[in-house]
């Protein structure tokens, strides 16, 4: 099974007014990315993943697929706290024929041994028992509290060289993208956690990006990828960046939403679950002049 | 419904040698602490209840009451990171009669406003509808990273008065807990996390500790408990902070863990989910030693 490379979008996860996960607008929202040009990394923080129950993750799973959303473009966050979940939600992906799956490590029990760590992932893969399980390590420190080594890494990749096939770094920390970039791992493939990286990255020898801002702006973000080497990468970066900036002045998950919603025209998006709460009114107006005042804009959402 | 006092045990979870909860020696677990006096705190953090799925709990849940285990005595942990799981496990908790339910604030996302937490805990008592229903809140920041604050508990209890029955306090900061006691909220019961501040929170008006040392040295927690304000209570008091020391030598749960299996003859007791890891060799040999040095026991197991 081929690698991941490119740009993707960890989901953002539209409710019903019960709050309930709504497949259909999910479906739709997933089948714009893809026409964008970006791959589908459902379920991950931005998707408000861990506010939803394994059930309801494997219910939008089946939803996507048999809506016709192509499952080579999908890497799926499967991570939770629990082995039994990370397990039947990783199997379940790998069945459907995701190309990937992202993988937190577990987050409630802190200062776990290394040894853990690498225990759990080994419990994961052998109960999977997939030869077309690929991982990508999820490394989110600040929100998961449970950093991922370069040292943990390395054993994993040297144990499962064919399963562990990258790693999305939402560390906010480049020298440790550039460390991951220079592992000596054959073809593991570093994804920057954000789009401001993506330029450094590629430069780096990376794989790409799986970034929040890619549920609104994936075209530009996946123009900058293809176009790296161009002599206006600079100037592309620096405007991708402006736009993430504009988004980062409000809380990332709901922002999202709140654009998702006013370009769409449909206001069901503003939607999240607790403890998220969605921006006020004020937000919501602040957050609209300032990206207009960019020229941002959701072309055919 | 009357609200919980006395001492509870985060009841460990024992597992078979494919790592699933073993329903029939966490029976007789609970009988004997039941047995000692005291109560059950089932599924807390020394449970390793993060690390088991939300249909394996409900599966023990139903394995204890129907092997006659009094859901009286039971205040099974219920809050998970998702709404619809918290809300599933703890409607299945009230409608098997049991007096409590100690709620986790969803530990996924960081920095969550309190507005948030706020939604989420009221989404979680209207949902569940059940007038029964009784929540312990349970603060323990420097592992959910969630703290509870002074303020949410005042505006919880003075919202759902008949709901929020009280709090277990793990932050490992007495004048936190003192601060707990004094909230002017009727009845509202204060449990310490661990029964080094036993003495202290008795005497400031406090309910009892729910303390992972209860586990494996249930009488003479409960003993300090009933004789708070008998002339030996202080050396009560030290006997247990000594004994509590030694387990605080190794990790927590493998030690609990640990001393039951050498205990009761039992090794299946040794066993732990990754990411914990078991104790090594050396260190069961240590913790035996010092636990028999301190005439420590577990009569009747």
């Amino acid at each position: 099974m081929n690698r991941f490379d490119g740009v993707l979008a960890p989901v953002i996860t539209p409710f019903t007014k019960d709050l309930l996960p709504d497949g259909e607008r999910l479906t739709a929202h997933c089948q714009w990315l893809v026409n964008q040009g970006v791959g589908l990394a459902v379920f991950g923080t931005n998707s408000e993943a861990n506010s939803l129950s394994i059930d309801e993750k494997l219910v939008l799973l089946d939803e996507l697929v048999t809506a016709g959303i192509d499952p080579d473009l999908m890497m799926p966050g499967t991570g939770c706290c629990a082995l039994s979940d990370t397990v039947r939600l990783t199997a379940h992906a790998v069945t459907l024929g995701s190309r990937g799956t992202l993988m937190l490590p577990p987050f409630y029990y802190k200062d776990v041994p290394e040894d853990g760590l690498f225990a759990f992932y080994s419990e994961v893969i052998q109960r999977v028992a997939e030869e077309s399980l690929r991982i990508y390590l999820y490394h989110i420190p600040a929100v998961s509290q449970i950093p991922i080594s370069l040292r943990l890494i390395e054993r994993l990749a040297k144990t499962y060289p064919s399963i562990i096939a990258g790693i999305k770094d939402s560390s906010g920390d480049w020298s440790n993208t550039q460390a991951l970039n220079e592992l000596a791992i054959d073809d593991f493939r570093v994804f920057c956690g954000a789009e401001t990286f993506l330029l450094q990255n590629m430069q780096s020898g990376g794989a790409g990006c799986i970034s929040a801002t890619v549920n609104v702006y994936p075209s530009p973000i996946k123009d900058l990828y293809e176009n790296w080497q161009a002599e206006d990468a600079e100037q592309k970066q620096d405007h991708l960046n402006e736009i993430r900036q504009i988004f980062q002045r409000f809380p990332m998950i709901p922002s999202l939403k709140t654009a998702t919603s006013i370009y769409s025209g449909d206001s069901s998006w503003l939607r999240v679950r607790p403890p998220l709460l969605s921006l006020t009114d004020d937000q919501q107006t602040s957050l609209k002049d300032q990206l207009e005042s960019a020229g941002f804009e959701m072309p055919g959402l």
